[in-house]
């Protein structure tokens, strides 16, 4: 029953979001002994110019 | 003064959705006594692929 | 595999809240076709002196 | 380390965010002695016709 | 109709709050020409401990 | 840049907590290629009596 929210930057393949989501749900077992059927995990994707740390848009940091 | 926030896969239709947000909303009213002004109804669609269960994608288990 | 958020004031009992979560669970699949097991409710409770619309504390509004 | 989540409809110009974002980072610094660097603002659009206060849409209000 | 959400640490006296919440809502007026009554501003406290940034917990950190 | 929102029940101990963000974190780069410092992972914790799944109170499943 724990879900674990994800927020993000877009681009990532599909399978890398799905190993992720894989191994979090493991880890969630390993750590905790929650049984995987239990752990639902949601991507939510935010572009970095909608993304923005001490006042300046992500985007412009790199 | 509820925030009613529905996570859910994209493609329902609009009317759809408004209808479950006024069943909803008079729901809140009739078993909370909340009255119906009160009451936001917000849906973030997320794509099948990006909601893991179990380590599972979503999309691969139907 | 919709979720459910619904934030609202502490102070409605267990009773109530499990009554909405039914009805809300039931008004899914009425309206939307989604099977009941596939719906999760979540109720996060915020105090009043945390909610504030219009720049105005809610808990003064009153 | 507060993140500040901000729902709101799509539309508004990437400088006005960048605006939205700096002022309230300058506001948090202000009023509550927070370090910029240590805010994180994220935008969150949400259709008007995903969104609906006292069972009526958002768009159909206006 | 934006909902402004921040996840803070618990200890800010309530005015401090009030303030912020004042501040953002007329920063919205401001700048994105929002009428403050549709601003709608909730804290969520989130412990020191229950909030970890690059694998440190935050209490450890300072 | 990710931020990881992570609802369970309460009762983990603070050191299982840690342990879990640790490890996601340490994933988040192994998978994604993401440097530690920029993932920020947030606990909250949700009462069994307000998670409904099914219609059905979380407590009283098991």
């Amino acid at each position: 029953m724990p879900i674990v929210r994800i927020e993000l930057f877009p681009g990532r393949p599909t399978e890398v979001k799905h190993e992720l989501a894989r191994e979090i749900t493991a880890t969630l077992e390993r750590v905790a002994g929650i049984k995987p059927s239990a752990t639902t995990v949601v991507f939510i994707e935010v572009e970095p110019t909608d993304w923005i740390v001490g006042g300046e848009p992500f985007a412009r940091q790199r």
